[in-house]
């Protein structure tokens, strides 16, 4: 169960795929990322629920090993590094989700003789899957393999942005055969999903395609799919429940498998090409045959991997080989979504369910309540243009939909989690001045979607009482506080665009925080609409994800979600000293009474690395003049809550957001409030990190002592020049410059200290 | 609940629409159409389910009212006469279908002041039904009117291809609204049927758009609507489930409802246009610009009407006023469906989900188990053209799915019923030249239709066992019987495309019937697939829809069904007397032991004219030599089992089957073996018939001493010359021609007799 060291993982490499070899003399950064990482709890730890398949760069298409039939929500993500079982391989998969979806087109290849070809349907509804071992496991970006016990075959898997790949190597002298499972995950009651239509049509005896429409936390989801083999079909077997049909051209049904039969006797693979579509199997194919033309495995898996040394080449960093490995992991895994659903044409299935269009792209898997934190704001810095494309994409929901996305699954809406925070993604890069989107609509779109009422979001409620009422909404005290945030967003743009009353009205929403903030308590408390506090109040009491004033969290969490005011909170707290003096005893603090909700996990007290509500809290004592403690709780963070084994998050990747947490960390800043432009340093984990940014700039990060023992910042200098601020500003970053740190094994209380060297003055 | 005299009826309309008056100076064929024959069941009679709203032929839209919040089984066309509210009115609806599903998209205009509007969430739980009463209710082709006596608002209809019209007159100095509710007729357990997302958009003042995406009968359909008001929308409230959000612009969910709010009080009536589209928005829109781009709700009202009088003008009749208006209340059933469900520029969404599009449309509601006997055949006469497009869009289901359709419904296969009743209805409009599809094509479809595995066809069994067991498949024996005749079509049709080795093997699967005979009970039996009778049998003992050997009936009725070969079946009996005597039996024995299935009703001993397998069988009287007994029960048939009321048909319609075994036996003859061209002579209850055909040919009827009394053939001239057949062909009556009958009070036992007028020599 431990991580596989990089020496063995190389070598496994070299092994199977000589092109790789030159890996070694001179080692890519791909080279560095571990897919394992993330994706199974050691010993009843924690684990991201990441996935080790392959995929490409915002691909659409993530092929990965299911090691369950029905992978439910402690395997969202379809596997789990304990398990040794592999269902199959299916095509789509989510990173770190806390709830379970997709598994779309499940392949598992398996031997079997004529005899028991009969038997197919009656294996139907026990599976195909078959042992395996870590041992005879690996995984890089873009490539994944596998040896299954059970048959002896070798499977391995690459991907293109809307096709996988199989290779299948069977046994010498066995009669290879692949079901293609259509009803894979459906088994389950989350979110009453099943299959409502699904067919199989064999197109020649080297072609196979199909669909299925299927319900689930994506209300509605059409997957069409065309696959090619190498070899020819000799027979096939189309199951429908557990009635079977022998040589048919054509099924159609709920429950469909198809068993293909192949000659693979002589030992030589067998290929599948296998293309998506959410608009039809002629998008599929025309997917498929753009992105894979030929038979060559190699090198489409060459081709994944150049994607992803591209996209990782963005950031180098000088540091430890583990450092190394959790960094470029980390990296990789922020840029496995969101996934671009528009086939190679540009068509997509939209949210109105009708065929929409768009040459650039449709990105989709948007889990914003996450991601707006950290990931959003990595993505301006390294992925310009996909920004605007993340942007359009959520624009084009607020069109179709009268407001922006919440989380979108799929192409579609699903209402998880609160808030509305597409809006600080899309202020952010208005602000940030990213190009290729309207800013106008942008505005239209997130004032509309902040004045539009809508599930989760009733805003006549927010104007009318200037607090959300638990028995409005409940979650409420959450809501108020990030409601607010996303406020202070739209106001930040109506200011741009010198829409002043706007600005004034949003700027006033900004400050409802206030209403629940209880002086007798010292917390953000919860009134019904008769404006009266809701007892009995207890700051430590857990809430999860409705039926409490607190979202995943408790009171102790929520009350540093001030990101747009923390001037403003620490005046309520009284001042900077009670200010850190409730931060020491936020990290101090251990008691959890009641139920711990499951997503609050990786504790420094009440701090919860596992979830997001925590993730801008140990940057907050640089706005009270302590920076050093600051410095300290990233650091041991950094150092102690993020490894390279499986179990190597502290909780829920959550599409990026644990790893962007640790991108930024690791770099030296964090963007506390992140539609900003201001990132406040923390401390430097990588001795150096060089970014490359557009129009050429690069953006250097030095602290050639860093170490484990040397956390402390004991000065800086940006661009040469004695640098005393506790944050950066976009402009700095992306102008280009060096940002060098002296690191100390004791903190250095007088840096950073002053009020004007504070993210807030 | 007895039915509107005639005149009662003109009376109303030249009331309330100065257009129609010229109707009463010469009268036109629509003026005998009276909607409300067969709305419902006279103290506890029968009905044939059909709904009395505003249609054109073969439109998608068919408005009607719903007297039922939730329609069942019971009122699965949404309207039963017995009732007295009204829950709305909704656009699409089925015709005398045994199950329910549509309904959508329902309209209700009623009257409240601004203190209720707040009330209006609470309000949706409950409905805005209002009573009425059949006094101030009215309809005719294209048109529909009736009082809201809770409301004083008078409701009129009418309709376009694609597009319903409303013309609400609100009482004066009232505050009208209406609510258009997105989630009616969900709340019933029946196939799982629920909103799997909806919305609504206010686009201006004047419009509003929306769709919903629902599960049901029809796996999944998605019906998009766009709507515009003469008035401007003064004020509105969406409502999702029990939450209202007063004058948003835009809502999705589940359980919508829109409530608009207008100024009414000057008395003028709002009007309402609401196209709709299985595509977009957009495509409803346009929809409803290019069919109704003005606001003369009359005019759409006469356009609707001479719509109607081209299609009944295909045949002429003389009767009395009742047999008038029994007939053309038929002939316009039978042109209510199929229904062509592309849109104006031909996009439609097709059975796997995807849009396709026809310019000549694409047609959808093949209800086939019934209209193959006898709808079907009226097309290929009076509808050559359209019967193309039924054959070409029963060809697209083949293409994509693999099979022609069993039952389509919405464009989807809901595999209602048994048999591939496709076949017979290609295979006749190929044998009979109609022109305007691909005989090819179609013969590729039928033959793989019949060769293919699919729900309720084991074709494998049938090749295997040649005869259905009930343990492969329930509803055996019916279904061997269906089968065989399926066969035969297609052998025809092999025939034709000299295909000799087809056409022997489906002749000999044609032939499977007789491996059910049991020559000790006389007849059909089950089978399991060890070859052995099933027992105990009784020949009495009803079937349902699956776990018996008949479907919807016993074995005296499926006796009969054998329409490929009844010279075969006479020989399996044991000549003309035994077959005739047993034909004796079946009319005049009257036990019914164990429960008679739902859809049995009508009967004539075992003869249950309420369901189709009876339908053919008066007719095989004159196989064997006695003519004059079909003349006896086909004349009571049609005198005693239609009439006017609302009660006018002996059980469901089933989308045209009732009506067209009413227009052909009316007319005098009728397709005992549909794919046949070959039309069996009855009795003929019209006084004159004038059959308007293709290539401007006349067929004429003439029977002019027809009445209660002179039910049987005296004599016959064809084309002036003495005609002795008991049978015509397809040819005779495209050819064009007259047929004459002298009708008498007597059998003339010599008339039709010898062998060499028999159907089958």
């Amino acid at each position: 169960m431990t991580p596989k060291p990089l020496l063995k993982y190389l070598l496994a490499l070299s092994c199977s795929l000589p092109l790789f070899t030159s890996a070694q003399i001179n080692p890519k950064l791909t080279s560095y990322v571990n897919p394992f990482i993330g994706t199974g709890a050691v010993k009843g730890s924690l684990s991201g629920n990441n996935y080790p398949g392959a995929t490409v760069p915002f691909g659409m298409v993530q092929l990965s090993p299911d090691t369950r039939d029905e992978p439910e929500w402690d395997a969202a993500c379809g596997y789990d590094h304990n398990d040794n079982f592999i269902a199959g391989f299916s095509h789509t998969h989510l990173s770190g989700t806390g709830a379970p979806d997709l598994f779309d087109i499940l392949f598992m290849p398996y031997t079997g003789d004529e005899k028991t070809r009969a038997g197919n349907a009656q294996q139907a509804g026990s599976g195909y899957g078959s042992r395996f071992s870590h041992d005879h496991e690996s995984a890089r970006a873009g490539y994944y393999q596998v040896k299954l016990d059970d048959y002896g075959i070798n499977v391995e898997l690459t991907a293109t942005e809307h096709a996988g790949f199989h290779k299948y190597t069977f046994p010498k002298n066995s009669q290879g055969r692949v079901v293609i499972d259509l009803n894979h995950s459906t088994k389950k009651p989350n979110f009453g999903c099943h299959v409502i239509a699904a067919q199989f049509h064999m197109v020649n005896d080297h072609a196979i395609e199909g669909f299925r429409v299927i319900t689930g936390w994506a209300k509605l989801r059409k997957v069409y799919f065309y696959t090619e083999f190498n070899k020819p079909v000799k027979s096939n077997d189309l199951i429908d429940g557990g009635t079977q049909y022998f040589d048919q051209k054509l099924l159609n049904g709920t429950d469909l498998r198809a068993v293909l039969n192949f000659n693979t006797g002589d030992g030589s693979p067998l290929l599948a090409k296998v293309g998506l579509s959410t608009v039809s199997t002629q998008n599929a194919k025309l997917n498929l045959v753009t992105e894979i033309p030929g038979w060559d495995f190699n090198q489409t898996v060459a081709q994944a991997n150049a994607k992803w040394e591209t996209e990782l080449d963005k950031i180098k960093v000088e540091g430890t080989e583990q450092q190394k490995q959790i960094f470029y992991t980390a990296l990789y895994h922020t840029c496995i979504q969101p996934n671009n659903y528009a086939d190679v044409n540009g068509d997509y299935t939209a949210i109105d369910y009708t065929v929409h269009n768009s040459k650039a792209g449709f990105y989709s898997t948007f889990s914003l309540w996450d991601t707006y934190r950290a990931a959003n704001p990595l993505y301006t810095l390294i992925q310009p243009q996909r920004t605007a494309g993340f942007v359009n994409s959520m624009l084009s929901q607020y069109q179709a939909y009268g407001y922006l996305p919440i989380w979108q699954l799929w192409g579609q809406e699903n209402y998880c989690m609160i808030g509305n925070h597409a809006i600080p993604v899309i202020v952010d890069a208005a602000l940030k001045g990213i190009p290729g989107f309207d800013i106008r609509k942008a505005y239209e779109a997130v004032k509309n979607s902040s004045t539009t009422d809508h599930p989760g979001s009733p805003f006549k409620a927010w104007e009318k009482y200037h607090y959300m009422p638990e028995n409005v909404l409940t979650q409420s005290v959450s809501v108020t506080l990030e409601m607010a945030y996303d406020d202070w967003c739209v106001a930040q743009l109506a200011k741009k665009l010198n829409k002043t009353a706007d600005y004034a009205h949003f700027m006033e929403r900004s400050q409802y925080f206030k209403n629940l903030y209880d002086t007798q308590s010292g917390f953000f408390r919860a009134k019904n609409n008769d404006g009266k506090w809701l007892s009995p109040f207890n700051p430590l009491q857990y809430g999860g994800n409705g039926g409490n004033p607190y979202t995943e969290g408790n009171a102790w969490q929520y009350y540093w979600y001030v990101p747009q005011d923390v001037k403003g909170l620490i005046a309520l707290t009284g001042g900077d000293s009670k200010f850190t003096a409730k931060l020491d005893t936020f990290f101090t603090l251990d008691s959890k009474p009641g139920e711990v909700n499951g997503n609050a996990s990786g504790f420094i007290g009440q701090y919860a690395h596992g979830n997001e509500p925590s993730h801008h809290i140990t940057y907050l004592y640089n706005y009270a003049g302590q920076p050093w403690k600051t410095q300290y709780y990233v650091a041991k963070i950094c150092r102690e809550l993020y490894n390279t084994s499986s179990s190597g998050y502290a909780g829920n990747e959550d599409c990026g957001q644990m790893s962007a947490w640790y991108v930024f960390s690791a770099m030296g800043f964090y963007p506390v409030n992140p539609a900003s432009s201001v990132y406040v340093i923390g401390t430097p984990v990588m001795r150096k990190v060089v970014m490359q940014l557009p129009l050429n700039k690069k953006f250097t990060v030095l602290a050639p002592n860093s170490s484990a023992d040397n956390i402390y910042i004991q000065s800086a200098k940006l661009n040469g020049k004695a640098y005393t601020h506790t944050f950066i500003t976009q402009q700095d970053i992306t102008s280009g410059g060096t940002l060098e740190f002296v690191m100390g094994p004791k903190p250095n209380e007088h840096w950073g200290v002053a009020l004007a060297d504070r993210p807030v003055k």
